[in-house]
């Protein structure tokens, strides 16, 4: 849709502060650059300390403008508390400047349930959508990833909403693997018929009887099955998702821990492990949650993308690097077609902006 | 509760067949002679089967009667079906046995879901049990495994439910772990008051405010700490349970499968790989599912052990060695004081068992 993405960052938001946002958005612009030429970025936050942060990064500073916000949104702040004061946090106006059309994407590496509260309060789903979904691209052993949602954001689910992840996780699919029709699965704790709730078995059989979607609906898929590569999309409720992607996670660094256990145990072990290394090292960066960060929150009028809380640079410039690719690939309208709604035309391109306004 | 414990085996259930439940128990037998010196089996089945595999186990043939039973219950036959062929299965007759007091505990590798029903149509659940749960220990970084429950057998549990799988895991974990307070955690997606279903945030009121019961409640768990050692018991809806479980399955084969591409992928790589190996096959001994096989029904009146579907001879051994501990601790009677309720005397030591009945 443009080739002069407007990207706003809450620079604040994180667990690993300030600093890591903005050499994260500097190496997202460094990868980024040759692409798109007139990428720039607004940073929100306090604006002293982000002039102090750019002065290490004289590149960024000529492509960005700092937006004032004076408030942060704490980690554990509730999602309710946290929206009275949407006004005057990093995080508030960031998902503010997507409203108002000066940026074409919002990514916050902050507080997932207020983000979430915020994004929706303030862009609105799309029309037909009843509840947006924090969908991710997790690692697989087949040739893509399989996106997975929802996350998180929804903890009970009907079949209704069920659907509605399938088809918007299915655009975002088709988007960022370049397919035609996505192989789109229920998560389920059996693949027979008569396995699950009612709200999953409802589901599976409206999206069996949905065959005028761009997605090939593939039944039930088990827990164990999820990274086999035999699917591309996975759509669950937010409890069951976040169980799972938590439990893998857990899982990878567990089975970590005990290699590098295995590993250390001896010195004819440590030996081997040198030797190996190279090889090792490809695995750890296949499993880098930082290669993999940057879900974003599909259904709504615009795009909000969500950092892992602890990314590291790479994290940061991962997530950014998705949400450019999204703007760029036009997810919002390409959602509502799929949806078979109308779409309201993207907003301009941003070429001057306007710093330090409150918002 | 016994020196003489015996052992009920559906010989013909699980996906390997009967060789393979034979070779366990052989193996089982083998393992555990030197500690129970009366320990015996009932091996259910096809007579005429069971005898011909008993040849190559001339050293279980002495100490284990075959009961006939003519059917199957078919990996994916539906529970409701299967309970009605109950008393002509080998699963059947084998939970039969238990309830006749002429086995202390049943052992079977067969369909999950009818063998919840059936157990729990024939043995009955212990007063004051609304469902039965189907728990199992699996592997931490911790000083002892962490006991997980429910894994499937109850897609949507409320805050009762949830209470009663607190206790009855706290129990389980007593016996297995030898811990005088197990710490118990609820598993959620977010470790604040707040979060997670009004069932789950319900159960969290009840077993903070249950002190006088021998379990440590330590509030919420996530997906990512499961294998911490930070608990010794995890209650869940089976939905979620079998979810977890399954995804840390599948992730810890995913992570091997990666660590398998990588170690092949040169010839440095491999050398590396063959001077490691005493130490990978030590993390792969302790990952392996049949060195943690066994998951139990909790909540009935009398033990049913659930050995995984595809378990190898050591799976079989494993799951039966489990089955005798619970026995010889007494696991009913336990938990029937835990819950403070009366509870029935254990049945006697079986001394002479007749054949061929077909009950």
């Amino acid at each position: 849709m443009t080739d002069q993405p407007c990207i706003a960052i809450d620079a604040m938001g994180g667990d690993e502060g300030l600093a890591v946002m903005l050499a994260g958005v500097a190496s997202a612009r460094r990868r980024l650059a040759a692409q798109y030429d007139g990428l720039n970025f607004l940073l929100v936050g306090d604006e002293t300390a982000i002039r102090a942060g750019l002065e290490s990064h004289p590149n960024l500073s000529a492509h960005s403008e700092i937006v004032h916000a004076p408030e942060l949104v704490g980690p554990n702040e509730k999602p309710s508390q946290a929206i009275r004061r949407a006004k005057v946090t990093s995080m508030g106006v960031t998902i503010d400047l997507v409203k108002k059309a000066r940026a074409h994407a919002a990514v916050s590496s902050g507080n997932t349930g207020a983000l979430m509260a915020m994004a929706k309060l303030s862009l609105r789903t799309l029309p037909g959508i009843d509840r947006p979904a924090l969908a991710a691209p997790l690692p697989t052993l087949g040739d893509n990833d399989v996106v997975m949602l929802d996350l998180g954001a929804n903890t009970e689910c009907d079949a209704r909403n069920l659907v509605q992840f399938a088809v918007m996780g299915a655009a975002y699919a088709r988007i960022i693997f370049e397919l035609d029709r996505p192989r789109v699965a229920l998560l389920n704790i059996g693949s027979e018929d008569q396995k699950g709730t009612d709200e999953i078995r409802a589901a599976a059989t409206e999206l069996r009887a949905a065959t005028h979607l761009p997605l090939a609906f593939t039944g039930f898929v088990e827990g164990d099955k999820l990274a086999r590569g035999n699917h591309d999309v996975i759509v669950c409720d937010g409890f069951a998702g976040n169980i799972a992607l938590k439990t893998a996670e857990g899982t990878a660094r567990f089975v970590g821990d005990l290699l590098k256990r295995a590993f250390t145990s001896s010195i004819r072990s440590k030996v081997g492990f040198l030797i190996s290394r190279p090889a090792t090292q490809l695995l750890r960066d296949h499993l880098d949650p930082n290669n993999h960060n940057g879900a974003i929150f599909l259904g709504l009028k615009g795009i909000v993308v969500k950092s892992h809380g602890s990314a590291n640079e790479l994290g940061v410039a991962t997530a950014i690097a998705n949400a450019v690719k999204l703007v760029r690939a036009d997810l919002t309208r390409r959602i509502a077609e799929d949806l078979g709604l109308d779409h309201r035309p993207a907003p301009a391109p941003v070429a001057v902006i306007d710093t330090g306004v409150g918002v």
